[in-house]
């Protein structure tokens, strides 16, 4: 789990996410990366983690999460009862990164807990151990939230929100999206280009009712599945169209804009 | 639990899945099976199992199936604490293929715990034990899905859909099903089929209100009932009809439809 | 709780139920019987648990009822930790039928957890003792379900429906419903032919606001109670009447319908 | 708790409830007292416990009861593991009358276990211990539901309703009335007649929009308060009309019929 | 908590309030005061215990609140399991006042355990103990209740409420309220005059959208403010005019009203 | 914890809530902060508490937080069972400032709990422990509300709001803003000065859909990205548009602005 130990992860940038995050960084600002499905949320933190040399502290939020599961809690192991801190507290007391993945997906009791942690404060209280712990120096809280979906009750409320410096994230342009689909796969460019304006095509669908768009990771999955010799028409059923919708009359659409590009 | 160790199952393709299925296997893709009910997602699964010689772990998701169940806990055994691995774990650490019947009936939180599972990461992270798994070799993720039903609520999100490549399964050929009906079963070929054309007159009845309509399973059960001698009319009755509808006009309706057939 | 040693218990068929009942226990089908309160379902499946010489363990289904309620769980007994086997458990390893009545009624996690007890694989998986069990020779599974009430949310789903033969039962004929009143409670036959006729006036009322109608059931109640001395009258407003509505109007016109008759 | 060791209730019969009661107890047919508040159901359940010289277990029903607090639980007592029977399972052992007080509060669960219970197998499952009781004789299963509020969603199953013979209980006649009032209370004829006449005016105005009307019981309380000496008008306001209503016109409307009484 | 050894609390009657509970508490019928925020209930009950020489239990009733909150638990103290009363128990068992506060935010089960307690029974049933305790001689069941708001799931059910004697109170006329405002603050009598002019003013603003209206509490605690040197006019706000609303523009109109009375 | 130890912390008084504050203090009034997301309340409490020379305990309420986590609970160390004391204990026993941050998420019977802390009687009943503690001397009890959303369901109930007395805080003066901005980020005057104006800007789009408008603390971490280096319009957007809106069309608007302001 320490980034620092891993190969520099694969991350082009799209704008100035990596100047905004690097100062929010060093000014102890906690960063909210904003962004729909497979733009490259998770990677931008993998590379960031990297870049700064800090371990990384990934939690996935769902409704379920308690605030036990973040800070910690007593286990009985045999006779003893020992303490073990959750992944929140291990951020916090070594200095790593916590990334909470999907924020707006924890419950609030979770967001609370976070709100000291926050602001000028830097602390995490531990109720079940009656201790309040300091960040050390180098933590820094990362959320990542999809706006695109989930609108209205599982909104971040704004005393959440306003304790982050935020950055909207896209997909790429289509150059550096072609280069993204032939570096991770080792498609040749030709197959990438088409690919990415095949998914240019159906991002601008509007009226397909899909919920979300085709992602750049729906694009490498469909050069994986090239790449090993499947017919380029079958794989971006597989990899593209199925994904994307269960409704035949949209999955014929769409079938037909792959069978046009290929 | 190994599928190498049983005789291959009796699966009989309806298009390019087994290809697809192959070749996610061997890029490390997730697949997600879409298909109406009794239409042998299952059967595919354990056909690859056998195919790809790779032990095959089950696990129905429902409402109340927790992270818990799938990553394992902590018994309490006397006066010992033991941990004892969750069918996932027991998976990844295995290289075995987890197979995830009916995704989009699992909780949320069980899907986030799963997310880094499905990318490139082919990681499970076991909170409990603070303890960060790689998937062995050969572990392949499976999720079958019934888009017919089950609109709205418990739609699998895009975040989740997007990490699989996704295979479209239909009820297959008459020829094929009348295959499958007088194989399965041993009934003669002239029974089959009749069930099938019979199949065939419900399956486009698109007015008759169903929630489904009739899939092989439902043809092969009113084959085993005629083949142990009960009247094929009381058969079809009780097999297709009352299995159907609950409505007294629809069943009378479909029982016509069986009167006619046989 | 072995249904093979208590005396054969009183049912008369109404149709071909216990053909097909039969058959499919033969063919190892699941069977779901279908129809309104008091029908007579449990006693079917108690008479077939006599013929078929199998113990029967029924499990009358709620919303409560947990997947660990029909498993079995650990219990803590002093300081020893020991396996309780729940009652799906036993029936599967002893080869007995397991009778879910109501199934309806049971959360969709324990309907799921019944699914590879339901079709060819014939299998309960214990996920708290990582334990595989196939049914023993003998193993039927069955279930009850009204479908007169209930709609909508508590419908079963497709796909659990389609994995059983469905048999639906009515209220008998007059003639077969006198003598079960009369058999059962000893009243002369002018008294049970009177309550049958009664009970037939009432279920042609469709237009009174009944949830369900008059079954056999409340008529043997009605015949108990005349044959211990109440005066009809009395006895079939507190046996049926009362039973059937607690609007004043309604029960006013069902209580004239019995003064008719008596 | 054994109604034999009490003196014998005072309770005055307001038609032939006690005969079918007393026959539905010889004929082994559970009991269900339908009334509205304060009509004296628990009085006519002691009385016949009383009569028939059976003990009498009293289950306050309520929609937190679980079937463990019916059945019974397993208790941790030092290094000791005990079984303590719950009411039912008492009542059930020892041939007790079970009243289930106000039964449409009880959640399903507890309704569904009750089943085989009231027909004709006369068995508790008590699923903890994999144990089946046979009800010792005597025992009889009585059940109290006012059916004057709770509409809908709290209503009582027709598959439990049909399991009981059901007497309808109303507020008693004048002349009864005014004789339970002053026997109980001690107030002369005179004031318990007013009293009744009062409680008749509110009981007609059915406009006035009270969830229930004037009880026997409202009626005994005010007139205890008056036998101790607090002005009438004063104890009927404290004793009737704010107990029956918080809205302030039907207060002072009810507060002038009082008026007018004394 | 014994009230005996406390001096008597200042309350003053606005009825025949203290007649009518001192009467009920002789005649064991439980009290039920209703009556709108901070119009003195509590005091009241103070007050009584005093006047009456009992110990005072209060619970302050919740949804929270279980059955086994009021009634008592086993608690595991190392190797030993010990029973704690609850503090219905201890006011059943030592003859206290039992105050219930709130008693229609209580759950359902929390108000059907007190049932018996509540009628002519007197009794308590523990059943995690199945024990069964009779109030001790002096016991009184007391409830408050605040009918002003929480209209509908909220409301008190008619067979809870027609178990008590019920008493309404408001708030006290001028005269009285200036006195009570004056002899617990030490302000001069000026002053609480023109807070209880100002209250007089606020209560009649029915058209203002308050939930509530100024209670005789806001004027305590604003006259508090003035003896301590804030000015009036600031004091007002702070204590009156922003715990009644949050709205600005009802929050400048009572400021207005506050502005004109100093 | 204490927070006599640290350095008075920064706060610019907007109005008389200092006054207010201490009076209430020094007459034992609770006291609640209402306004918008940071707008300084926490920071008020801060500054008291230093002025006051007095502890602060800080509990951020939310859904979860039961009263068990304020009261304190049972732990099971090895053998022995010890109690401890939750925060809002501690404070109790401590004579501390107990500051309930956004009281209206807790729930209700957390607030309930707390009623006897906030009126004349300044106790906690520890049910648990069956222990009632006095206030020590110098407790004060804090609380903080947003009224500006949540409404409804989650308003405080008057019961709870009229226990305080309640200060209304809102965003600061500009001037004052401006010193605020530049003394907490060392920003030069003239960037602060732009980034208030654009703040009054934004606060003045009512018509913008925010469910909250820019505070204080936005700006502050908009001068400190700016201070390390980002340029304005870059900060700008993400420290200040971004936190505030998923919306494209209200994003790019307030874009515009921050363009026209820089």
């Amino acid at each position: 789990m320490d980034g620092s130990e891993r190969r520099a992860p694969y991350y082009r940038s799209v704008g100035r996410e990596r100047e905004v995050f690097r100062t929010a960084a060093r000014e102890r600002l906690p960063v909210l990366l904003k962004g729909p499905t497979g733009c490259g949320k998770s990677r931008l933190v993998e590379a960031m983690a990297h870049e700064l040399g800090r371990p990384l502290v990934t939690v996935a939020c769902n409704d379920e999460t308690s605030a036990a599961d973040l800070l910690g809690r007593y286990l009985v192991r045999g006779a003893e009862t020992v303490w073990q801190d959750g992944p929140a507290t291990r951020a916090v007391r070594s200095g790593a990164i916590l990334y909470l993945d999907e924020l707006a997906e924890a419950r609030e009791d979770v967001l609370v807990v976070l709100h000291p942690l926050a602001d000028h404060r830097r602390e995490l209280f531990l109720d079940r151990r009656d201790e309040q712990i300091s960040a050390a120096d180098g933590f820094q809280l990362v959320a990542s939230f999809n706006p695109g979906y989930r609108r209205g009750p599982k909104d971040l409320k704004p005393s959440t929100r306003q304790r982050f410096v935020a950055i909207a994230l896209g997909y790429p342009e289509a150059e550096a999206e072609i280069e993204i689909v032939s570096t991770e796969t080792g498609v040749e460019r030709g197959v990438a280009k088409r690919l990415v304006s095949l998914a240019s095509k159906i991002r601008s669908l509007t009226e397909a009712g899909l919920t979300e768009t085709a992602s750049t990771r729906l694009l490498v999955a469909a050069a994986r599945l090239i790449g090993a010799g499947v017919p380029p028409r079958v794989a971006c059923r597989a990899a593209i169209v199925e994904p994307l919708t269960d409704d035949h009359a949209t999955a014929r659409a769409l079938g037909d804009l792959c069978d046009l590009g290929f």
